[in-house]
């Protein structure tokens, strides 16, 4: 029997690219967290039809209560999400507090419940300026709390976490990962907009990568 | 105006002095977890009265999640609750996966939310032994998460550590913290079942203090 991996899978490139990169070695569990962003319902579309064609076991985990109470311009609750590169100051606005703290937690207890020894996530080199919980600090801590705080001392992996956008779509690519299938606009409709700090990643990284960009963009 | 502090807040004795420790210093908002055990609609009821009886203002946040995929004896989903005293090998049935690190997670996110410098937990010298999640180890780790992985740097803190269940009595007798209301057995009923762990933890605690016992036992 293979080792166990809880894998936090949103349907976007990064962690779709981890889920088929976790399967070569592990039987892998995707967890999706439905936290009521305004991409949420097109990204568990994608979610769901990417863990079917891998065949991986997919539970999707709702969280009504970011929406309620947190703050965010990527919320439904919030405000429009602003345009132009990742980067910018504005992005910072659709930043939900302690997300990926949240998303982890829930995956390092329900790795415990399920015998699962180790947590994957796909948090990269590109995410650091703006998310506070992507950096490696913030990585290396959430996996001490991960080690100490459970019984079997789960493991929290981050294979990632050097890498930039662009050496993800190339092992995507290498791996045979849908990539088309894959989403990312915060916008949240059926196609990419084209236009989102988000969107302006996936494009660069395609570029970069040298690798045909297979996205559906409105502009 | 006073600095805000977000309270883990259960209803029970531990946290519910923590609430009125807390107010003395802070404008308090208080987080009451509701993950599917079987003591939780118990719990709640006690903790609107506390928090209502304490002038804070206090909010419940489903988990259901936890109930429908994790395992614990504790979840309506698991199976009875052990009798015998709290260091029972038994007892390690009813801790539910990494409670604690999802409810610091979600605390920390909504600290950063409503601009909340601090996150206070109630964990205490007498969790130690069964609770992983409860070790200073796991705390410190939470803190540096919690620092790193907000802007703001939100702190947590635990002023309560180092101390014994019988001291935090005594404090919450000093305070004036309706000790009554508070409630503590894991089988969820109206009145204390004095037969479980947690009950039998909650009397010792009490004649340690030479704290008048108010808590209506069945047996």
């Amino acid at each position: 029997m293979r080792p166990k991996a809880v894998v936090i899978f949103s349907g976007g490139l990064d962690s779709s690219t981890l889920l088929y990169y976790a399967r070569t070695s592990h039987d892998v569990h995707a967890l999706t967290f439905d936290y009521g962003s305004k991409h949420n319902a097109r990204e568990q579309a994608a979610a769901s039809l990417i863990a079917r064609r891998a065949n991986v076991s997919h539970t999707i985990v709702p969280l009504p209560f970011v929406n309620e109470l947190f703050k965010s311009d990527l919320l439904l609750r919030g405000g429009k999400i602003p345009e132009g590169h990742y980067e910018d100051v504005s992005m910072r606005r659709t930043v939900v507090p302690f997300r990926n703290g949240i998303m982890l937690a829930i995956a390092v207890g329900f790795a415990e419940s399920i015998d699962a020894g180790v947590v994957m996530f796909a948090g990269h080199a590109g995410d650091h300026a703006i998310y506070p919980d992507c950096r490696p600090e913030f990585l290396q801590a959430i996996a001490q709390c991960a080690r100490v705080g459970t019984y079997r001392g789960v493991v929290v992996e981050d294979p990632f976490i050097t890498m930039k956008k662009s050496d993800i779509v190339e092992l995507g690519n290498k791996l045979a990962v849908p990539l088309s299938l894959t989403y990312s606009c915060y916008r949240g409709e059926e196609d990419h907009c084209g236009r989102c700090g988000t969107c302006h990643e996936r494009k660069e990284a395609f570029q970069l990568a040298g690798v045909p960009d297979p996205t559906r963009y409105e502009s």
